[in-house]
């Protein structure tokens, strides 16, 4: 360990302490660690005295400065304590803290005064700089405060206050008022873009249109160019932890469910689902390719005695589909597990899962959605406690009384689809729904056939907002019925023997799903696009950054 | 909802509680509930009756049979429940229960008498059939029973009994006497690897040597060949429950402590540290390739303001390495995250997330952990409350004494690391620790110099029994020192602009580090091979199944 000063000057406690600023509010063990810090802070900031002399001019430079490389390159530990903006409120008013944040907003007021705008994740606070010889701060620091390119990393100690007037520009409703401030590393003085454009919403531009100001709007690729940046937007910032919870969840409900989390290879030999929008490559010499789901193999976990298992995994597609929910390369949520008699068995899994998922959300990401819904308004997703469960001919009859013919036995197209979303919802009240026993034309050869009625399947599709987001069924376990089904549908048997060949070694039946990620956050928020719900999106025409 | 009926006779718990069996030891919500239950299963089996008249020759032929698949096409739902075989014990003796399990051993004892021993992932159980009119048990039916094929998938319903004896090959200390068998998917009669042959230790090979016997054993590639089968061991149900729950400890340790999950793209444009081993594909007519790691991706996840991100994924080596632990496709568990001062706050992350996995496994894996060593027999692992970290230069110098020259400015090879892995053990303990302060030459341009000495960087090694799990570092933040490094280790900066200009738009100094998921099962186990540990692995001579 090593035993040299701190890479930056450590937070003044001492002093805060001696102004009596906040004492009285703290408890005597807080004061006593107060007390051992300030110790640790004034031997440090001696030690820095030593080693860089002040500036003739201003007595207070050591309070400000940018923070040479040589600094930051673990030099030492300092035992210093950050705050997280998120965390500052009125409890903790009067007290000194150490924070490090992006320069979001610098506004310079007068020679003696300046504002600094510091940003963490979704959490944004106000600095304030006041020239002042009892807080050590002089015009020359609030210079070189306001010279800060927007985006920088800055490291800012000051003593948190309630402002007197509520604030507008930031998320936290204290300030700090700044007593030392470097710069740890610079960001070029023009961004390829304005966070602040990035972040505004319609009801912004509108604003701006009828008071006849033009905004800048940050187009699709622009942003996804830049993504480094554009992920800083708090829209971006709630998305992806939206996400992560969505995962978290997902996880969490199947494990208490005894599902088994497994992985399953992306590099496969054969093509997964027979045949098309495949991206091919060679494998040590021999041809190979990207899994389009992990169908076969969490089929051959059952088999080999997992019961029920789950994977979170890349889903490779090389279709050539330029839509608002096509990606190349997504998040698949797959499941598969016994049956002991029914797909609905899957269906209840499916019903349990999604809503615990929404529940979630709803109850523990309100300042996430908050957060979209100032940026991208939405109304919440309508769904009900116990999942909608539609036969797909009566989706079929639906559409049909609303006046959209449907061939009975092929596939809802995406506005059919969208159709059927906005009927269901206007007769059953949800967003959320299950249709089940689709046509056996429309389905994957190893899906199982209904037992009354060949020609329609043990299957299902499940919707958000009319848009599909989860595939499942029942699958074939007999190998018999597996070769005979392949053959109908026109599969070379042979180029499948090993599959069809593991239903031979005992096989319990079964049935499974698969869901997109991207798409259940996409469609939760109802936002226009799943590039704004894939943190690097791969589309036919984007495979940077 | 269809009201047809069950797709098997459903448990006939009337003729059970009738019999008095249990119905003592029963509360009084449970007789209630079993007494709805009798109530539905004599409905179904009057209908059941109408449906198929008994065999003239065996009046308890409705007791047993094959079911026809259409029977299992999701005909009906029964609403009879289902156990499982891990939860029956004597507190569920007496009880009538419903079981799905695969055949594992059929023993036919005499014409009136059989055992069939059924298997659900890690447990088994023995049902025992004795031929009696008032159990409706037919001489037919044991003949049917004994003529099964192992690992045919099996339902059971019977009653729980306590043998007079204590069961040896089963690991429920239950039986169950048989009322009804059917055979629900037969398995054919000679399988590819004999599951008993699959799971025999080493102990038992030398035992059977002793007494001149000479068993089967089942080759890696074998087992690797017939997965499906091979994964229904003990060992290997033990051991992807093992991973499973790793990776939840690694997420519920990095989400208890702010880091967000994370997905990044796979499929990039250009190779992802720098050329050797990548597997290259064209991506909609372009040249792409599989990420080597995500390293690249976590980095602008940090500098697109997410603090800490980890992320759990797929990691592609097109490595020729034909060794005992190297794949060419395993699950990376990743994590990035901002460094206020120091890389060791990256490895005070790593002490409390891997001393908090070892620990669940503990203490919450005991029976897999003990099904692995059954098979494969081990020591625990040692390992520190507070992980030990030590220097590389300190690592060295504890060769040098052993004997070990190694060039100091170079790497170690697997033989020192195996050995300084046993010399720490000595020393400190542990099988586990960190080792930091690695050479410049032998780590990625990305990593960060030593403030002190150049020729070192901030970067890690983490141990497990002398082998490598862990590499980590604190990255290089400044796009200026980036240039440099990438210059003199002869990368053309200009095919990494984009990654370089990202750190100018604002970036916060950081590290991480990546773990390989496979090995870190594989070394806790002390199991000799990775392919132990990955379910479908993939190295330079395999990519089925």
């Amino acid at each position: 360990m090593s035993s040299e000063p701190p890479p930056a000057p450590s937070a003044d406690a001492a002093e805060e302490l001696a102004a009596g600023l906040s004492a009285a509010t703290l408890s005597k063990k807080q004061q006593k660690k107060d007390a051992r810090k300030a110790e640790k802070a004034e031997k440090a900031a001696q030690r820095q005295q030593q080693q860089q002399p002040a500036d003739a001019e201003d007595p207070f430079a050591a309070n400000y400065g940018d923070v040479p490389v040589e600094e930051i390159q673990s030099k030492a530990i300092s035992g210093r304590s950050w705050s997280q903006i998120g965390d500052l409120d009125d409890s903790v008013a009067g007290r000194s803290v150490l924070i490090r944040g992006a320069a979001q907003a610098i506004r310079p007021v007068s020679k003696k005064m300046a504002f600094v705008v510091l940003r963490q994740s979704m959490s944004t606070v106000q600095c304030v700089l006041v020239a002042s010889a009892d807080a050590g701060v002089s015009t020359q620091m609030v210079r070189f405060a306001t010279a800060f390119s927007k985006e920088s990393i800055v490291d800012v100690e000051g003593v948190v206050s309630l402002p007197k007037e509520p604030l507008k520009a930031t998320t936290q409703q204290v300030e700090i008022q700044v007593r030392k401030i470097y710069c740890i590393n610079r960001a070029i003085p023009t961004l390829p873009i304005n966070l602040e454009d990035a972040a505004r919403s319609e009801a912004d531009f509108e604003k701006a249109e009828l008071a006849g100001e033009k905004l800048v709007r940050v187009g699709q690729d622009t942003r996804l160019n830049y993504r480094a940046i554009d992920l800083r937007t708090p829209s971006n910032q709630a998305v992806f932890r939206i996400q992560c919870q969505v995962e978290n969840k997902f996880r969490e409900f199947l494990l208490s469910k005894d599902f088994v989390g497994i992985h399953t290879p992306k590099l496969i030999s054969g093509s997964s689902e027979g045949g098309a929008a495949v991206f091919k490559l060679l494998y040590n010499g021999q041809p190979a390719c990207l899994a389009q789901s992990p169908q076969l193999y969490k089929q051959m976990a059952i088999c080999g005695g997992f019961e029920r298992v789950f994977e979170v995994g890349p889903v490779f597609r090389a279709e050539n589909s330029n839509t608002h929910r096509h990606l190349c390369e997504f998040v698949g949520l797959d499941a598969e597990m016994e049956i002991k008699e029914h797909y609905f068995e899957v269906c209840d899994i499916i019903d349990g899962l999604f809503v615990s998922i929404f529940k979630h959300l709803t109850e523990n990401c309100k300042k996430e959605l908050e957060t979209i819904n100032r940026q991208y308004p939405f109304e919440p997703l309508k769904y009900l406690d116990k999942t909608l469960k539609l036969p797909y001919e009566e989706g079929v009859q639906m559409l049909k009384e609303a006046g959209t013919e449907i061939e009975p036995m092929g596939d809802l197209n995406t506005e059919a689809e969208k159709k059927l979303g906005r009927l269901v919802r206007e007769k059953y009240n949800t967003d959320f729904f299950i249709l089940y026993r689709y046509p056996l034309a429309v389905r994957p050869f190893y899906t199982m056939p209904c037992y009354d009625n060949p020609a329609y399947t043990n299957s299902f599709d499940v919707f958000i907002r009319g848009e599909e987001i989860i595939s499942g069924a029942q699958r074939i376990h007999t190998p018999e019925l597996l070769a005979k089904r392949a053959t109908e549908c026109g599969i070379d048997v042979s180029t499948i023997s090993a599959y069809i060949e593991s239903f031979s070694y005992g096989a319990p039946p079964h049935g499974g799903f698969g869901v997109g990620l991207e798409r259940v956050v996409m469609l939760f928020c109802a936002l226009n696009n799943i590039r704004k719900t894939s943190m690097f999106p791969r589309d036919p025409q984007r495979l940077v950054p």
